[in-house]
């Protein structure tokens, strides 16, 4: 299985399509095992104490399974998240980037489904963990 | 059952313990049946067409039921975010504020699950439903 | 918007297409606004303690939300569920029936989704709240 | 870190404690980390095709869930599920048996969380994904 987007054709995309998500997050793996994605937070994701915000968190794993699914199917700018689930287990360490593994768990013609883990940067233990299912429009001729 | 906290009494508490949710977020009823918040989205938290992103419906759906746990219990800063499940099922209409109705289910020593109904305003069809689980801290003497 | 199809109509369905399922549940309402499925729990789906066991009532969702999405498109027997969630927040009451309501919250082509509120009969507080998304098959000329 | 039960003594916990789970449900191994149990299902969890029951794929996720819990803090009969989510991915493969691997994400004083990947007996794809978060009773002296 060939991949259809490495790192740099996702963060390229992503640049072009959703500027607002650039600079914050960052592809910096793309391989048949899944995605990891990067997010440096800045002043407006990070709640008192300096710890990321769950929308912060909620938005980094959705760009992470998003970009898990463009590696498989090439630039596919209206896929849209239809339901995701996420547990808050730990509070992220302050002042640390936060780092995202999501591999993809089913890619069907209509529907994908993937898992997420969140980490903080050195840290083993998760602090989230999230799935996610991406709706893929059909293909027009 | 009393109310601890009215709408009043929920926004300046936002204000001064989540400064970075206020403006956009704004407690508009707080009963017995639940609360109802309204999100303003700024430019951040758009689309492309105009829409608002998913982070921003997620974030929205957390300060209802955060908003709708303090309604009965009162100011309590430090409750946190354990679960949420969300289902995104309609585009919010562009240029529209989004309206979350947020009533709580059960409200425990430890846990509390609320659930929460998403509309553009002025639509019926809701565009979003979500449930979150809150942990309680415990009182300390 | 008519029904497709009454309580009566849901219950000869599913006797016929899912007879494990009956006699345990019934559909004992179905209007516009949603199903009321009763389950009465045969020994197998008890718990020590005489209540209804986790998978007993997520059986119980499923069952309702399937028969809520019935009541809207008709006999369709593939339709599956592709995604639940539940929280499980009080003990059911020993020996008592359980009294699921599901509300159809989208009608898509090919994706529904619904919510759920089980109660133990004659409980105002419900014992779990379920959310289910289902798949439609295509329609085959 | 050991581990407070291994398969056997998770096999004999589950036959004194929840005779109504086994002899469907059987521990195959336990390690850090985490727990392998097979279903084999039985008649009243198959549906027509013979292939294996959404609640009976719940009920093989929460059993698997449990057992990881219990190999790590002994055995505590009164943790109860309190929340779950559950993608389901294809169809299982008919007359075979299930396997699920749950992993422990968290193990905290009052919450645990863990996910689960069930597969087919022989075949890689994953025909569901669940996650859930367990209460744990508090230590009484």
């Amino acid at each position: 299985m060939a991949l259809a987007m490495d790192a740099a054709a996702l963060n390229a995309f992503l640049a072009a399509e959703f500027p607002q998500v650039v600079p914050s997050h960052r592809v910096e793996e793309a391989t048949e095992a899944g995605v990891q994605v990067r997010l440096t937070a800045d002043p407006g994701q990070l709640r008192p104490g300096g710890t990321v915000s769950g929308p912060a968190m909620f938005g980094l794993a959705d760009v992470a399974v998003y970009a898990a699914l463009l590696s498989r199917i090439g630039p596919v700018a209206l896929a849209v998240t239809t339901n995701a689930s996420i547990d808050f287990m730990r509070k992220p360490a302050a002042g640390r980037d936060l780092i995202a593994e999501a591999r993809l768990l089913k890619l069907g013609r209509s529907l994908a489904v993937a898992d997420v883990l969140i980490r903080s940067e050195g840290e083993e233990a998760p602090v989230a963990r999230a799935s996610m299912t991406y709706a893929i429009p059909p293909k027009t001729a």
